[in-house]
């Protein structure tokens, strides 16, 4: 949005591991369902390249309402709810458009009153427009990272635990086919207790900085210019987190120490592919191409976090979990376990990987993946993960069952950001993470086989 | 040796971060070269599994002579002897044995005088026989790590520059084909400038601990039950160290930060493999299976080196180093360029990997294993690295130039095995490596094309 570059960051304004205390009345959200809805009345607030792909597939899903989109671009709103109503077959006939204000979106909370709102605006927005939402009576769904600073983060713990409105940020990755054979795999006791991790998003997108007027880069430009730190932590992180149940019962969040290298690979794109006066020229990219972050969890389990969206390297999330038995891995995916894999390895000093993973790949095949693969695979969106994620959403919403991700786990993930930052900031000191469940994680249920 | 796990580490005596001052007379050894050796005395401490295969390849090297072998085992030093002599032709005729007595390899030092000496000891021994060595008048070769604490580190510096002779940790994979062809290629500026690196020393040797009366398991067991940080850096983290010329006028090593994962896998093992009442069972593993540590440099890079020696998943030494213009990996060996391989990529978003890479590997052939590497095939050891290793050794010493990895560098790369214990147990707080050099490292010669 115009002007995203001035006030990037709301202040920080509590200490990371001080625990405020609940409001009156606050519902613990960890195993929340809340009460079933046959038709979930959605509406959605920014329909960029992100937000058009989510609102064009609940179109399809059977049970949705699309009452109202919104943006700030009136020939994105229309495209995007012509589409929509396309994609629903004259059910979404009520469809209306929001656009041109900077508070239309709030206007919409209060005249629609939808039941879920999907949310895809730059990252400063999602908190203000999260919490807005839960307060207008709507369950929020929200972009990665959820928030940007912890005190946003608790705001949105406490505003769902006042409200007892679901606040999940939409983490894709973890319905991937792989991601969840591997979940499925940790939960069966394959590879033995689990031990460490490695996540990462290295995704080469300098090209966004092209992306000058509308588009991710004409704000999200501004944060690697001024913030240093794993801005974008969760892609990598939520599977390992959900393999390892952090925040579920078995084990914790506890602390992260963040390293960035030195920041070249921005300024030496703007220098060559923009005008000496063009305003990426004017900045001082400060962050650092690569950071590697270490997250300790409250077991004692490491998980290696990464970030690198500058370097001309090709994409990986790693995906690694390791435990005592053995080792599941991505980008190639390959398989480690102790003794061998059955009838392709003979031992463990040995990866099964490529085509001879596929028979391990089907006997691990996840019951999610199972019933909703084939359409996923059809309906696309990353190959079908952004499906099956969407589809769950309002599958769970009707049936007033417990999301698969709830608020505290998009707060962990998230804050990763801002305590990398501070880190980075002090030579790679250990942060505390804030336990957003105070103490209640304990008492939730692993996330087990779902769907 | 025996009575290991009674005094496995010398005691920390003094703060890493202060600075001793230097010896009266004290000599820089960072360019440091010997006067020439026409021939070169050689002597052995530790002709086990590794101290055998360095006697046996350097008997067979022009200009040695090998004049002494001690060893505690008496089967082990006369085996080794016979074979340095055959290996000799002839040449080796005046090669004694010493054997027995603990003290053995003292009274060697003094009665030979050799002008170099190889010891391949457990890791306790190496600081003490490296520093009488010299005090003796050798050159000291010693296996990796060079020792266990900062002050024996700064104990082998002092003594290095007090008499002059050479100490060098003998890292052997800096000489692997594809750790010279990596450095010619940063050197070349192919992949820009350097930002980050990642090594590991990952290898399930857990086997070892059948190892119970003379082998490698006698001892080092005890380390991964008392110690906990990454005790075995080196072979990863010498190539990568000096693809970034740290110690070399360049950059230089600052700050490891490191964690480990809970340690399992040793307790799990000892108890599937080994009696109830055995030694084994009686230990509490207290490392963790995997450690992470990450290294900040003066410049601000950042190198991740991950130590595993227990869990069962294939070898890696990860090898990767990234720069502004493409990352070199391996494990498998990769490349990936800002706009692509020439002839086997068309972007830097597809790593050119297997056969596709030898055209590439050709073309920057290290010239040390272009002059080598028919012939360390052929005599082997690791691939051959072992060979170029010694060959250089003996080379360096009969020209009298520099070697090409001096002291300080093996007491920086063994640093992070006493700094990331105490890092562990700060919860991965952050330890400053004392500057061996004393500040010198900025006058020292990058590592060039050596060879």
């Amino acid at each position: 949005m115009a002007g995203a570059g001035l006030s990037l960051v709301p202040a920080f304004t509590r200490a990371a591991n001080s625990i405020p205390p609940s409001a009156p009345g606050a519902v613990y959200m960890g195993d929340f369902a809340a009460a079933k809805l046959e038709t979930v009345k959605c509406a959605f607030i920014g329909v960029g390249a992100r937000g058009s792909g989510h609102a064009a597939q609940i179109a399809q899903i059977e049970g949705t309402d699309i009452v109202a989109i919104c943006d700030l671009y009136e020939d994105l709103a229309k495209k995007s709810a012509d589409r929509c109503k396309e994609n629903g077959g004259g059910r979404h006939k009520n469809l209306k458009t929001y656009t041109g204000g900077e508070d239309d979106w709030k206007k919409m909370l209060k005249k629609e009153k939808p039941d879920a709102v999907f949310i895809a605006t730059p990252w400063k927005d999602h908190a203000p427009m999260a919490i807005e939402a839960m307060n207008q009576g709507a369950h929020a769904f929200v972009e990665v990272p959820l928030a940007l600073t912890i005190q946003e983060m608790w705001d949105i713990v406490d505003t769902s635990e006042k409200t007892g409105k679901h606040c999940m940020m939409m983490e894709n990755v973890n319905y991937g086919r792989e991601e969840l054979i591997y979940l499925n795999m940790c939960r069966q006791g394959v590879i033995g207790e689990l031990l460490h991790g490695e996540a990462a998003y290295i995704h080469e997108l300098r090209g966004q900085m092209n992306e000058v007027e509308r588009g991710t880069g004409s704000w999200r430009t501004y944060h690697y210019a001024k913030r240093n730190g794993n801005l974008y932590p969760t892609h990598g992180l939520g599977p390992v987190a959900q393999y390892m149940n952090l925040a579920r019962g078995e084990d914790n969040f506890k602390f992260v120490n963040s390293f960035s290298s030195p920041g070249m690979g921005r300024n030496l794109y703007a220098k060559k592919n923009f005008d000496a006066d063009h305003k990426w020229n004017a900045l001082d990219f400060k962050g650092g191409d690569i950071n590697t972050s270490i997250i300790k969890t409250a077991m004692g389990r490491t998980i290696m976090v990464q970030w690198d969206e500058t370097s001309p390297r090709p994409y990986t999330r790693l995906n690694l979990i390791q435990g005592t038995k053995g080792t599941l891995a991505g980008f190639p995916n390959r398989v480690a376990i102790e003794g061998g894999v059955e009838g392709v390895t003979d031992s463990h000093h040995e990866w099964a990987e490529g085509d001879k993973l596929e028979a391990i790949f089907e006997k691990y095949e996840h019951p999610l993946y199972k019933r909703l693969g084939a359409l996923a695979k059809k309906m696309g969106g990353h190959g079908g993960m952004d499906f099956i994620m969407r589809y769950r959403i309002i599958e769970c919403l009707r049936k007033g069952e417990p999301l698969d991700q709830n608020v505290y786990e998009g707060c962990f993930w998230s804050a990763v950001g801002p305590l990398s930052e501070k880190s980075v900031a002090q030579n790679g000191a250990p942060q505390e993470f804030p336990d957003f469940t105070r103490g209640k994680w304990q008492s939730t249920k692993a996330l087990d086989i779902i769907g």
